[in-house]
């Protein structure tokens, strides 16, 4: 339960494709279990081994759009044919209740949150250089030089909204990259609003509030 | 050396007498070997065991007041009768140099430093409760009661000022602390200003510029 005042952060996290960033968001989840990652809700098909509220909320698009038309979304963007989007509701309650949550979004998506949720918090993660990118992007596997190339042409678009944000993260050294995302987390639960919030009554008690000494 | 652009950060620390600031301050010095910590000006005596130029600067009240005129300080003070102060040209080296710098200074130091460099970032330590001041301020042996009485009072005063700091650090458990404060120097090296001066090819290179392709 958090105190009276005491609300969480919203953390919006992008980066190109291949820089890590899943990865980084799940150990991040996994080292600090006061972090919440918000599930998308999606009308693409569910694929074999996911499963509805764990990897997304699997919605028809009809709804998706009744959701749309209610104002019900944060953010939503419409990628080849189908809508992603993450729902309000969830992560008003989430950081009401003193909670942090993450949204791993692209850069358009991050816009959207920044204007409704001014105060959230957006971090950028690269790879360590461009050969590093290129590499990761072809190396998944067999794909077609077209679907290669478009992906980098997408990466390259996302980097140019990198100074949007309000950190960058390189991911040269996992651990490192690591150690800085939760390091940024841990640094904004630090912040004088939050930590007047929670910790109202001791700062009362060192100002020798409620004492009749000094 | 710095990349062009790449500018240092200036941590004002504050606290309490007895909130453990010291030793902290020693410890992030130790932990992070990019920090640096002002030396002081002061017209008091040197103590057996101090030496110049380490623990201070120490300099005739003559030559204190002709700084002041001169406008050198960053920040000063008369305390019971002495000077102490912050010497503005070591600073602004360090900072431009690429370098962080803390100040370990009170409240009031604090206010003239955020006039004078306003992206300076500040922390206020506490400790974890006002039985534990109280205690640390009478632990120090055989002072008189005037004496502990003094010290309470101006410990109460210093924390009626932690809301003008920017963040509050509370010095429960000394490893906690310490790692919340070099988590602030850390993330504050991560923000976007800082970084996109000292990974300018690297954000280039990732957006395609200097490439035919895409």
């Amino acid at each position: 339960m958090s105190q009276a005042g005491e609300t969480g952060t919203l953390f919006v996290i992008s980066a190109p494709s291949g820089a890590g960033k899943t990865s980084l968001v799940a150990e991040m989840l996994h080292a600090d279990h006061k972090l919440g990652v918000s599930v998308s809700h999606t009308t693409r098909p569910m694929r074999e081994g996911e499963k509805e509220g764990v990897n997304y909320h699997f919605v028809s698009r009809e709804d998706f759009e009744a959701m749309i038309n209610r104002g019900d979304f944060l953010e939503h963007a419409d990628v080849f044919g189908n809508y992603y989007g993450t729902s309000q509701v969830w992560v008003r309650e989430m950081l009401a209740s003193g909670r942090d949550v993450i949204l791993e979004i692209d850069w358009q998506g991050a816009v959207q949150v920044r204007r409704l949720i001014p105060e959230c918090v957006s971090v950028f993660i690269v790879p360590p250089s461009a050969q590093a990118l290129e590499e990761r992007l072809v190396g998944r596997g067999t794909d077609l030089p077209e679907v290669v190339s478009r992906r980098l042409k997408e990466a390259r678009e996302e980097c140019r909204h990198a100074v949007e944000f309000d950190y960058l993260v390189v991911n040269d050294e996992f651990k490192e990259a690591l150690a800085d995302l939760l390091g940024i987390v841990r640094t904004q639960r630090l912040r004088m609003g939050t930590q007047h919030a929670r910790h109202r009554q001791l700062l009362a008690g060192l100002c020798g509030e409620g004492d009749n000494q000094a």
